[in-house]
């Protein structure tokens, strides 16, 4: 079978199918698994058992991993024997909070297609793309009655939580989780007519901060000029973390980061237009080291940001107080050969040394740490998602990375010993975390499309190695 | 009649009277006259009511000023005939909202005595203030029949929102405000045994500031070191308002700082106890110009503080964002001959010189600003509150300045033609605008003996100018 035919024939089969597998994927979406919210903790679990009833029906035997929060969800398709190679797809079937619901058009968790696109929480993020893998999965196993090659799912509850609970139970299932391939589904591709194989992601370590002075709030008339305010300490000790230029001052910071190889720059595709970013979020491009562009500073580089600052009253009218204390979330993204634990300590250390005397400082690191992900372009997987996003979108496959973070990414890949593709089909411009997230549905068929001639490519590779 | 025993007869005619004093002061009390809360706007008024029902009751003729909000409640008595002189006494009748309502022992607004003390909003700022100077009167007006000179009282409903509504008022109301000598009753003692009269507060100038970046919170991943995050563009440019010996770096913030003179600083009580203030404020008073000693700051330096600074979410749990937009309010004090509006521009010139490019700054003045008020110890009425004290207090009084602020005080003396003088018997530790505000009932009777003493005193120096 050609696979310009097979392609033809996936096409085919998901026109003719597209309305029960929509059906699906908005059933998908109505339940409302926010993992945050403690309310939500019936629903996500009705969510995950939802999914394991479909993969069941699918023939997949189907664990339900207890963590210390959500389950993860564990599918196994073993048909193709103990000798053949094993492909693991990694998705998550959690979501993010709603807030502000006041922003939505409709709401989060009834789902609305509109000018061929998905709105709801999750429509991209991540049941989108965990929706369209399962769907190929299920199209290859109607056809021929089997998948080319063993297929694992580590479908998880806990992603938008930085998978705390699974990243502690990764080594009681390493047997389990053992794999020659693992294929990471909740990435984005530049533009639909520019595919891209994402090749790394950035570690992070995050800390609340908090500075307290006097033991009340204090009326700032009385004690302007006289107490020192906290406000004050914290802008000092945050404005102290980068200089102007976007290089930030914790000594070491930079010391274990690797430069990009020339291999690694000739295959990446750097490109960045400064303008549409402009017109897309409204500001430029200006916030980092400014003699590196864009991409080299959020795939290359490490970065710390001030998630968030408070002190003082906030509500509405006035308080002249210097307020008892200020507080601040500060967090990093890690590159290789970053470790969060040791770049954690250098901005403790930092932080320590240059807190304004007076204060008592508490630092609390946020649970969880990611470490920084990067694969070879030269890895089998790899190539064979290429070679899938080439026949979906019929154009080259670039090479990218992202600047964000799947924490348990790294974890699940030394664990399971396999090596590692990033993929699908997201944009920048999904709202993806924040009202009115979507997905469209021309993407939603190319990553179903996607998936399955990667997963074609990988069993056929494997079949020609073994002959 | 001998000053002693007048002093003895107010004493003992207080303690006949204290149960029905102190059912009136309790009563007071009872009104939850919030003016910040729109909410408590029909408590406000019934406050206003009863106040003035009170006043007629003894004599005065009572008018409600309009307002933009609430009302001032001005009352008079001129039984002295319109060549004798006039005091008026300045108080108010609002009160600070109650949040943190959970931190209160007992409710706001069911007062509380225990050991001593009434614990309820206002109890000291400005009822229990406002109060034992009604008292003091209508025991000289049941004593003789008559006051020894014309009295106005100012009580206004808006002390605690600026006072903004009053200060568009005062000049339709030239007329009916003028007087000799205007004692303001919203002021501290250092200590019961320290008795003093306060010379001086400062002025201020307050705004909102926003830095806005993004159309929308963007993911600190995918964003990090590519979009500048207002809350670093925030903590740098607030960082720049001071250095690191507290000295403000506004340029020309310090230009109309005029400095005390020999005979002020002379007759000063500058003593400052850093020990005592660690142990009632939690901090050493560490935080302005280091060359200085507290009260110098304090009192005769301007200050400038960042009352408040948000960005980003500030919930529980975690958002990795960079967020849209930053806030803080910053505030300043202000010494003669500071004028607020001009210390207002060269704040707002800074801040849009100093703000880092790419952000959208916007400023907004808080309604209302303060003047610096000084008076000098020679005027009569410092004087006569200074015997005034020294008879209740039954020791010398001193003489000090406050860094606080009652915006209107400087434009009430201005179209009054008064002279000042700026006293009471609130303590540093009373918890005004905090949870479980108090009052000591010790303070309230020396208030009661103060006022009524500084009256007699300023009569008889009144007849004593005639004869």
């Amino acid at each position: 079978m050609k696979q310009t035919s097979t392609t033809e024939w996936l096409r085919s089969e998901y026109k003719k199918n597209e309305a029960s597998i929509i059906e699906d994927y908005l059933t998908f979406l109505r339940f409302p698994s926010v993992s945050a919210d403690p309310a939500y903790k019936a629903s996500v679990l009705d969510c995950a058992n939802w999914l394991a009833s479909k993969l069941k029906a699918l023939g997949f035997s189907v664990e339900f991993w207890e963590t210390s929060g959500h389950p993860t969800l564990f599918a196994e398709w073993s048909g193709a024997g103990p000798d053949a190679e094993t492909l693991m797809i990694y998705n998550h079937y959690d979501v993010q909070p709603v807030d502000p619901i006041e922003k939505w058009t409709s709401p989060p968790f009834e789902p609305v297609v509109k000018d061929g696109k998905v709105y709801a929480r999750g429509a991209q993020d991540n049941k989108g793309q965990c929706w369209y893998a399962i769907a190929a999965l299920q199209t290859l196993l109607k056809r021929d009655g089997k998948l080319p090659l063993n297929i694992k799912l580590v479908i998880e509850g806990e992603e938008e939580l930085g998978s705390i609970g699974l990243a502690r139970i990764l080594s009681d299932h390493k047997a389990a989780l053992k794999a020659d391939h693992l294929l990471v589904l909740d990435c984005c591709v530049p533009s639909v007519k520019t595919p891209a194989v994402t090749l790394g992601l950035r570690g992070f370590v995050g800390f609340e901060i908090e500075l307290t002075g006097s033991k009340f709030d204090l009326h700032s008339g009385s004690h302007g000029g006289v107490a020192f305010n906290p406000n004050h300490a914290m802008v000092e000790l945050l404005a102290k973390l980068r200089d102007r230029n976007g290089v930030i001052k914790i000594p070491g910071f930079y010391d274990e980061v690797v430069p990009l190889s020339a291999e690694e720059r000739a295959v990446l595709f750097m490109d960045f237009d400064s303008g549409q970013y402009q017109d897309e979020f409204g500001v430029l491009p200006v916030g980092g080291e400014t003699n590196l562009t864009p991409n080299e500073r959020r795939w290359t580089r490490p970065c710390l940001d001030v998630n968030s600052v408070w002190g003082g009253y906030i509500g509405a009218g006035i308080k002249t107080i210097i307020p008892a204390k200020a507080s601040a979330r500060v967090s990093a993204r890690l590159v290789p050969d970053q470790d969060p634990h040791v770049i954690g300590k250098k901005i403790t250390d930092f932080l320590e040394a240059e807190c304004p005397a007076g204060f008592e400082l508490s630092i609390r690191k946020w649970p969880g740490v990611g470490w920084p992900v990067r694969t070879s372009p030269d890895a089998a997987v790899v190539q064979a998602v290429a070679k899938g996003y080439e026949e979906a979108c019929e154009t080259d496959c670039k090479f990218i990375l992202e600047g964000w973070s799947v924490p348990v990414i790294a974890e699940l890949a030394a664990v399971s010993g396999a090596e590692i593709a990033l993929a699908g089909f997201g944009l920048s411009s999904d709202a993806i975390h924040a009202p009115d997230e979507h997905f469209g549905l021309d993407r939603f068929q190319l990553g179903f499309l996607m998936t399955a001639r990667s997963v074609e490519i990988l069993g056929e590779r494997a079949r020609n190695r073994q002959q």
